[in-house]
């Protein structure tokens, strides 16, 4: 049977990169369990946070509080419980003025930003609305999850050179414009794939901007602040009234649970609660009953940088003292300043061939290492000619 | 700050009737645990079945499976490993012809049903398709999911009086009509909320009628075949190419884990794995490693003959005991005949206040009995003024 898809099936139904990477990196996972992976967002099996989750589990079967995770529907927004206790544990560990009506639970960053972006952008009555993306290069997973045409806009980085063989993307004020058009910007910080942090005074300028045009500033946290805590600047992005910040449990060893929390004003969280109830009934119940009880005290906001942090501070040193003494100083290159998350963001400057087809190569090998390498490359961990991508990346969106 | 909503965000951000009733059943079981639950698709805590899942879970701690579950995002259509289990589950237990190619993982039928409404109909190039419902009363929780205007359309039921106080709705094909602007049909089987299941002969006129069309059929089993098998009449559907299936874990006790499988051909399940990336990136993991053993025999093509079904026979039928010694025949009624699912659908002639009045004043009483019952009465599993609200479920499509 031929099938007919509608114009929004279509949009949604093709091929997209973040399709291609996650088909690539969870295949790899899935059906070659030795493999040793780079690529994508996916969290390094760090077994002190591995032991915190088996722990909680094993204490949710003992105590018979497993039964309720596995049976029972919770309202869309999340359950009113955990809301109320990650509330609590946002004002008192992170001295945020925040209560149960700022918080919804959401399926995922991923879901969030789709219900988000097409909540605030796109037809508005008579007018079209759009998101603005301050900063590219961004998250390949933005991409494709506009419901209407031209919904998405984006500004061209800065880009400064910070030290032999390593520059760092910044917020171009000059070129930033916020038209009557622009429906909210959002960054994900650290950046997805850059590792890009936002300073204090980008972050102060953004907010500033977003306030005096009355829309919303949304930050992606998925790697930031106050879990994984993945930041090597120290910046704490603050939540005030008008923002809203996506919060994943993710990166500390969970994508499996699919729950990420939205902070954000109370109609807002309404929206984005009423519109879940609608695509996807309620949320899993696991991760918040897994991370309930971690709430209570500062165990979760002490993990980042005691334990995930070092670890892939270690690893990304690593991986740039190799990737130095393979290049040495025969390939124009730069690495972005390792700021935060868990990619390295290279630029070739010149490579001969565009990054599609260096990762296209690396993927028809048949090494481990080089097929993770690929799912890297993808995802613009690695990226052969990221500094000539901007352009490409703004047409894409 | 104000916000302004898109025309999308306004059309699913809004109240609906499922996010009140999922707010409504979630406060309930989440603020007061002694609630005696009777509302909504909420699965019953059955002993054995819990015992299942607590088990499977105890497993996968002590052979180390929970880490691999937690930590790692699998493809968007689903684990690979899950998908060729599950088809030839299908297969061996079902007769149906399918392969891994014909299975897609989705994060619950509610988002499968988001998903494929909007892939299949909708704006579609210079014309406007639309889903047709052939029998209502149909699920609440699907009448707010297009995304465009004037996306589903339905027929009415011809409604056949079965025994004194018992009444059965029917498709009504003299009515049907199957217009080139209809993308594909839609029914749960059984029905939520009626408990209706389509009998062999309309199933087979159904799947007729689409065939000649070339259109796909859409059948919902959260509640039926192959489980959790709550079908009291023996019909088993029988998936064909061309058709589109829904498989719930929800109703087998597990709706906390958010995961639903479908089963269509090769490019309805490409385009479903594809739009699951852009929106929600990958599922959850835990359902699938739940189910994945089981899947070897016949564990679970029999936990519903053997377990689920008689559970719920039995209290319908009591229910159904207490509701005709309260009414006697005093009260002008009729019972949709018991076919299969976990409601009891009640039609009071000539009640003189409507459904949604009588759901909102046993509501504002404080007993749980009475607040579990207004769930119930929401959920339209006991609604009061049912065989006139046909027409209204149509106009609010």
């Amino acid at each position: 049977m031929q099938t007919t898809f509608s114009d929004i099936g279509l949009r949604l139904a093709g091929p997209s990169g973040i399709q291609e990477l996650m088909d690539d990196c969870g295949a790899a996972l899935t059906t070659h369990p030795d493999m040793r992976m780079l690529g994508g967002g996916q969290p390094a099996a760090i077994p002190q946070v591995q032991q915190l989750w088996r722990e909680r589990m094993r204490t949710m079967l003992d105590d018979g509080s497993i039964d309720r995770t596995l049976l029972n529907y919770d309202p869309p927004g999340g359950n009113p419980l955990f809301r109320e206790a990650f509330a609590t544990f946002l004002k008192r560990e992170c001295g945020w003025n925040v209560s149960s009506e700022n918080i919804a639970v959401m399926p995922s960053s991923q879901s969030a930003c789709f219900l988000l972006f097409n909540l605030l952008a796109g037809q508005t009555g008579s007018s079209k609305r759009r998101i603005l993306f301050p900063l590219l290069p961004e998250y390949i997973g933005y991409a494709n999850q506009s419901l209407t045409d031209g919904q998405f806009t984006a500004c061209l980085p800065r880009i400064v050179e910070t030290a032999p063989h390593e520059i760092k993307y910044h917020v171009d004020f000059d070129r930033l414009r916020i038209t009557p058009d622009i429906a909210a910007m959002c960054v994900s910080c650290p950046t997805n794939p850059t590792g890009n942090v936002l300073t204090q005074n980008e972050f102060d300028s953004l907010h500033a901007l977003a306030d005096a045009h009355g829309i919303p500033l949304i930050i992606d946290n998925a790697y930031g602040h106050p879990f994984p805590g993945v930041i090597h600047s120290g910046f704490q992005p603050k939540w005030q009234p008008g923002m809203i910040f996506s919060i994943s449990m993710s990166k500390v060893g969970l994508p499996g649970v699919r729950t990420a929390m939205i902070v954000a004003d109370p109609h807002i969280v309404k929206a984005l609660s009423n519109m879940n109830a609608v695509v996807s009934l309620a949320n899993g119940n696991l991760g918040q009953a897994l991370l309930m009880p971690l709430l209570a005290d500062d165990t979760l906001i002490k993990l980042g940088p005691e334990v995930i942090r070092p670890f892939y501070r270690e690893r990304s040193d690593f991986a740039k003292s190799v990737l130095a003494s393979a290049f040495g100083e025969r390939v124009p290159r730069a690495l972005h300043a390792q700021e935060g998350a868990f990619f390295l963001w290279l630029w070739i400057n010149g490579l001969p061939i565009h990054s599609i087809a260096a990762s296209k190569s690396a993927k028809s090998s048949s090494s481990p290492a080089t097929t993770s390498l690929t799912a890297s490359i993808r995802s613009g961990g690695i990226h052969t000619n990221a500094c000539a991508s901007p352009t490409r990346s703004r047409s894409t969106l």
